[in-house]
């Protein structure tokens, strides 16, 4: 049996987007629905496959083209390029996922020396035939032979110039013919063949033009940057032309089913009089609102609103359509599931449900983390007098206000008065580093959504607007100018918008997401439709997921945060941050101890103070797990800076002012001085070299719960070791712990159940999982540090060094810091998950990188079977809603 | 059917070491051969495991106990512990390998109150038969009721005293029943019971001592070390009692089948009248030479040298054994395949192919690489007048001569001077590392092999003796003293011998190795029986071995050598090797450049040299493979130091004199600054970032080997791309590689087959090697890299902080620097090749870090099915051994 190559849209439905794009599959579904749409057929994707495999089209698409194309004549009563009635056709590039840098359109295709005179007759209109001829040879020549579009833009310039007009409108018939034998003479020099006047050779050569696309270089990197398969390929549509250039009872127009900013119920678009599709985008005249059109054509109205709710109850959802009105008859173009904002996807998604189209499950799917995390964000107020300067690309959410500086220093300078500033720059750099930390937000007028500046503002969590190309950016004279002469001089006070890109002089007031303040539990869940619908959907994702939901948080406020946004348990309390501050003294003492006195001395100064943190977080957390996992900071960061002390020690030599203090110290920090303290004596290793120190902490822990309990208190410690690469490491630390924790009960009286597990963040850990286990009550995936390791790149160096480079090389999708790299070190989780319970079964497993409170990895948490994720308080909200999703998505689909 | 728990000699054989133990299938193999050895049985280590996870000996064994030991007192004619004529048993733990650490012995079970005057009756010797009831109260009190051993010494010191002497034999049997009556009195009081009179009451006590030392914590930890399963469980041998010391016509004696430090043939041992074992370890008289045996008791002597003929041909190895003469009667006591030194293992191995004991291939399993690397070093030279000062623990073999000094700085002064010099202290830490790389050598007084000088060391490849304990080192004074009161002072000139342990005064002349000279072809391969012996293993092991052996080598001259010492191509030359030197000024000035110019200037600079560079080494190798792995640098390597020029700078401001370039330098260096190097801007990031570098590098090949091909060489280039994580990463890289060896192909006119590859040394490209194979055309293992982001440790900072308390807690067994960790790193290499050649059938993979020479690693390779590893030229040899052996080894035994 030889493969269908060709559908005809009657012969297709919107489930074969795989085979015949998204496109090709939605003119297929409205066909079946009996709208109108022009007669066509579509070329599969497997034929795309086919033809790039063997350089050639196969045999039996060819024969099938010519059936389906005899089909489509048929039915529109024309032939494809007939002589005094041609049918003209669209050929459409249309891939599964759509991809710009693929060709789009040829339109007008079946046009020659000859069909242009019978298309003018038909038409009654001499210009629009030439003008389509005109257009046909442009496009042509551009997208299917690849000449330089500036060729055809120059000599239309010249015909304009020649009429001395600048209009394409005062071109008549007569012009457009002679620009017609330019053009023809363009394609001739440039290509070295002639215009085809064989209205199949047209079609044909036009359709392996869009195959070839499929491997564009543009397309080629789009497809890397967004982690869609190279072996997917394009679906070609093939479909009998319509116009809206006829005249005044022509048009054509797009539309939404509900409006996509607020999801408020009504129909919302926009329709233009005779014009095509590509008139509206070059915005040559003002659109009107689309209930004008009731009044222009009342019946053609109608119809489409009736179209319009046909569509949106049978894709039960926003739908957005592309029409066309030619003389008085109406034809759908396109149709697709429409975009959105954020506030808009709950809002519809919840009203959908009370329409009874959808029901809850399936409301879910229909919003995501992202678009929750986006309505967390503090927002400008909504008010008159916000000037806007320019919108650059929302590259990392939020709303900034400072004043702008233009270079690092001044920002580091700025700030440390405790000014609020915002870095501007062409671009950033590595060197800008510092300045970043110390801004508001960045805003820079060059590079997009992988510049420097976007990729590092978000692994920070900073407002970012990049690329805002408006702006004239002047680092020297330190001013910006915008696009109506607004200057922006250093120390003026300007607002940046992350979530939409726009950027505002002066200081716009920020507001509270209510968002936020319902989850602080200070707005009622029925305050407004966006708070009803979040509530309404996260409380249902509650219901749904198989994953807990904890949070990382090392105080008692942050805890008490935590659980108000729901979170079921501490999943990571980090214990170095207790160690910094006033008691970075005592933990100095401590490493630089020279006898067993000094370092018990340190130990035992420090052991009540943790005690206090641990009862003040079991106190916040009272029923719910806690996960303390022992110290673990690269050494350097409790000791002073080498190069800062060794500049001290020269310089007061070098001066006559020796300061032996500073000699005996740095001395110390020479011997423990690391290359590569992300690689050094950290978490375990540092617990078993220096004596008594996990110990310590262990005794806090217990005599913390101890107290807790004995006031009536339900305390769940769970102990977590960190940085463990071998079972042994973690016997022996366990072994320690478990004598401690009897005798804190022998000599407190009070037993507190108290687990004890380890993280998984080191390669090899996972690795060896399954010894591990067997030691371990509870595993615990440290994911940056797996990331780390796995990688072989420190986030601190790499992030600004290479990132930018390899996100635009498409070597990443997306950071592996922002969403977990799943194939890779993805793999080391699944081989721990599964080695581990094969050794312990039930044992408990989660994650407490940051990647916990990141959709798209939740997602894949929740398919490897992970029994919770654990993420910042922030995050604790956007996790239970996709952990919900997640068991509502398809096997391996993403949160996207 | 119940479990046979125990087993007489008669039933054992040699082949059952993992239920008898060593000893125990020995024993029953002598019995089996008909040799004369004492009756006796062995309880299983299955009992042993069953013991210890019921915490009781299964019943039926205390059955099978009561059986067997009424069949040897059948046997014996005696009853154990009759008061007229007791027969009396010793209790030996013997598990599968040798363990200090658990319990030995217990000698004289059956003695009692009673039985005591029978022996004595028997013997006609009051005293023998009290001091033989006084050492089994000794040795069960301290072995099996845990009593400490001072007790019991300080009891007989206080007899002796009594009687106004120092020896023992001056003790009369009168004395020696009131120490007896001392002792039961000191087991009283130490274990609140009596010692046990009941004979069989001392037995199952004793049998029960032995289990329970499996789990003693010297045994618990020596396991841990030597990677021995926890689970084996040990046997108990109960054997008939003879005596050695019954007067002038016993005695007792250990002998080696040949010589076990040269391999010579003929018997070799030692002979002690009128003495038991213990006697001889003791040292109070000096034995006599085996051959003295003859003249003494001629029948003994022949029926001796008969057994052992017989027993060496039975085991087809040196033997050593244990005997006792009883009354002019042999007793055989133990035997066992006999350790040797390096030369005579290779030596006798030969021999016994020669005598048509082996073949080759069993020859080969009977040396190792260990053991040719040991003979590779230098040597002293055996000659008189070396004095000897002390012996310590042989660490890292070699010969090494220098000054003595006492601490690091001293050290790196004196070395700054070109004066070799060997750094001695009591032990070191790691502020001595800068001393330790230095010196030629290391001593230190304290440690044993995994103290922090002999881990560091061994990592170093350099000569250390540790824990010389005979030694009293004075760092302050800057002396030492040793055993004779030799006083060494700063700067006089010691020789240390890594090899055997030994220190002398002086400076001893060192030789080369003659198994060098020999594979640098300077010797003839009949030189001398080890040579010869060397000569026909390696290349025996030569047409075995599947694997390549191929040598790491940046120089013509390196790989030279390695060609000459039988590598078969270059598996890693380091192009960074070649960047520093003259050219760091280059490299720096590229890293540093601001424009395109700039870079394109240095980058023009290089390529010449680095042509030359390569056209060296294609000739050295010529008709060979030689990988090149393009720059992996971490980036600092190439800039001058933060720190310094920090102070650089701030001195020169502090004290006025502004010092521009340095201010200059300081913001570049600061700018490229990495808080972690070796997880930094390195490998194909770097290639990827700095536009052309890798090209250039490309280019240089490409017309290096075109050049030499001209000259009519063959050159047989592999261009190896470093540190990829990611398939994309070797895709662009490849492509612009690709681009450039056509673009000199077609300039050249010559056309050079060139492999493009990766090193495997990331963790991820382990775990996604199946993509990675798709654009790799051989695979080469980083696994130094592969450890240090596999456990997440860094060799520079943690080698010297921490892997000595890591051996010593037993977390590793070797340092997974010098041995692959099969179980963890080992698996991402599994993954690696299974996967890659699934996704390219054929795919060539080697290895080409450190462990490529390593033994125990070597046959891990083989294993997994690796075609070549790469090592230093001076490995190959022990590369090539160890390849061959792997093939004859069992599949999962190890090289040791």
């Amino acid at each position: 049996m030889t493969t269908k190559y060709v559908y005809h849209f009657a012969e297709g439905n919107r489930g074969l987007k795989d085979l015949l794009g998204g496109k090709g599959a939605n003119l297929a579904e409205m066909t079946n629905l009996g709208l109108p749409v022009p007669g066509g057929f579509t070329i599969t994707t497997e034929a795309c496959r086919a033809y790039l495999a063997e350089g050639a089209e196969p045999k039996s698409m060819r024969d099938e083209v010519t059936e389906h194309l005899a089909r489509l004549e048929q039915q529109m009563g024309k032939n494809l390029g007939d002589p005094t009635d041609p049918l003209l056709v669209s050929v459409r590039s249309g891939a599964k996922f759509s991809m710009p840098g693929m060709m789009e359109t040829v339109l007008n295709i079946g046009l020659n020396d000859t069909s242009v005179r019978g298309l003018a007759a038909q038409a009654g209109n001499d210009r629009f035939g030439w003008d389509s001829y005109r257009r046909l040879i442009q496009m042509f020549g551009k997208t299917v032979l690849g000449i330089n579009g500036e060729h055809f833009e120059h000599a239309l310039d010249d015909a304009k110039r020649a009429k001395g007009t600048t209009n394409d409108l005062d071109l008549h018939a007569e012009d457009l013919r002679g620009v017609v034998e330019t053009f023809k003479g363009i394609i001739a020099d440039q290509s070295g063949r002639e215009f085809p006047q064989d209205p199949r050779e047209q079609l044909d050569l036009a359709i392996n033009a869009v195959f070839d696309s499929w491997n564009a270089p543009r397309a080629v990197l789009y497809r890397r940057q967004e982690r869609i398969p190279a072996d997917l390929g394009t679906a070609v549509n093939v479909v009998a032309m319509v116009f809206g250039n006829l005249g005044m009872d022509s048009g054509t127009g797009v539309a939404f089913t509900r409006d996509p900013a607020t999801g408020a119920q009504g129909v919302y678009g926009d329709y233009l009089q005779n014009a095509q599709g590509e008139d509206v985008v070059a915005g040559i005249r003002n659109t009107l609102p689309l209930a004008e059109l009731e009044k222009l054509d009342k019946a053609c109205y109608d119809q489409l609103m009736s179209i319009m709710e046909k569509l949106e109850r049978h894709y039960k959802d926003l739908c957005d359509i592309e029409f066309t009105i030619e003389r008085g008859k109406l034809w759908m173009l396109q149709t697709r599931v429409g975009k959105r904002t954020a506030a808009a996807a709950f809002v519809i998604a919840t009203q959908l449900v009370d329409e009874g189209l959808i029901d809850l499950d399936e409301a879910l799917t229909r919003v995501n983390g992202a678009q929750l995390a986006q309505l967390m964000f503090p927002t400008f107020e909504e008010e008159a007098g916000r000037e806007r300067i320019a919108t650059g690309i929302a590259a990392s959410p939020g709303a900034a206000v400072g004043h702008a500086v233009f270079d690092s220093a001044r920002a580091e300078e700025l700030a440390a008065t405790g000014q609020r500033v915002i870095l501007v720059r062409r671009e950033t750099n590595p060197d800008d580093l510092p300045g970043m930390i110390a801004a508001q937000g960045i805003l820079t007028s060059r590079g997009g959504k992988t510049s420097h500046a976007a990729v590092v503002a978000r692994g920070m969590g900073k407002t970012c607007v990049c690329g805002a190309e408006e702006l004239d950016v002047d680092v020297r004279g330190r001013t910006f100018v915008g696009p109506h002469g607004v200057v922006v001089k250093e120390g003026d006070l300007i607002s940046i918008d992350g979530t939409t890109g726009t950027v505002y002089s002066g200081e716009v007031p920020v507001q509270p997401s209510p968002v936020v303040q319902y989850f602080e539990g200070t707005l009622a869940a029925d305050a407004d439709p966006l708070i009803a619908a979040v509530h309404r959907l996260v409380a249902h994702a509650d219901s749904l997921r198989r994953l807990g939901v904890r949070a990382n948080s090392d105080t008692p406020e942050d805890s008490d945060r935590a659980r108000r946004f729901g979170a079921a348990g501490i999943g990571l309390c980090r214990t170095e941050h207790m160690f910094l501050g006033d008691r970075r003294q005592l933990v100095e003492a401590l490493i630089l101890a020279d006898s067993d006195e000094d370092r018990q001395r340190a130990l035992d100064a420090l052991e009540p103070l943790q005690r206090e943190d641990f009862i003040g977080i079991f106190a916040a957390m009272d029923g719910l797990p806690v996960t303390i996992r022992l110290l673990d900071p690269p050494l350097h960061e409790f000791l002073p800076d080498l190069t800062e002390l060794s500049v001290r020690v020269a310089v007061a030599e070098a001066t006559n002012r020796p300061d032996p203090d500073a000699v005996r110290l740095l001395a110390a920090v020479h011997r423990l001085h690391e290359q590569n303290p992300m690689l050094g004596l950290r978490g375990v290793r540092l617990g078993l070299v220096i004596p008594g120190l996990f110990g310590m902490q262990v005794r806090a822990i217990a005599h913390a719960a101890a107290a807790r309990k004995r006031a009536g208190g339900d305390p769940r410690p769970e102990i977590m070791i960190p940085l463990v690469g071998a079972v042994q490491e973690l016997e022996l630390i366990r072994d320690e712990a478990e004598v401690i924790l009897r005798e804190v009960a022998e000599s407190s009286g009070v037993e507190v159940r108290t687990l004890i597990g380890t993280m998984i963040e080191v390669p090899r850990a996972a690795l060896t999982a399954g010894q591990i286990a067997e030691a371990a009550e509870f595993f615990s995936f440290g994911t940056n540090d797996l990331t780390q390791m796995g990688w072989g790149f420190s986030r601190d160096d790499v992030e600004a060094a290479f990132f930018s480079a390899y996100l635009d090389k498409g070597i990443f999708g997306v950071s592996p810091f922002e969403s977990l790299d799943t194939e890779g070190i993805g793999r080391l989780v699944r081989i721990a998950v599964e080695e581990g319970r094969a050794a312990r079964p039930g044992l408990k497993i989660g994650v407490c990188g940051e990647h916990g409170g990141d959709p798209d990895s939740v997602h894949f948490f929740h398919r490897v079977g992970l029994d919770y994720v654990s993420c910042s308080p922030f995050r604790v909200p956007v996790a239970r809603l996709e952990a919900g999703r997640a068991v509502v998505s398809a096997e391996g689909s993403d949160s996207r």
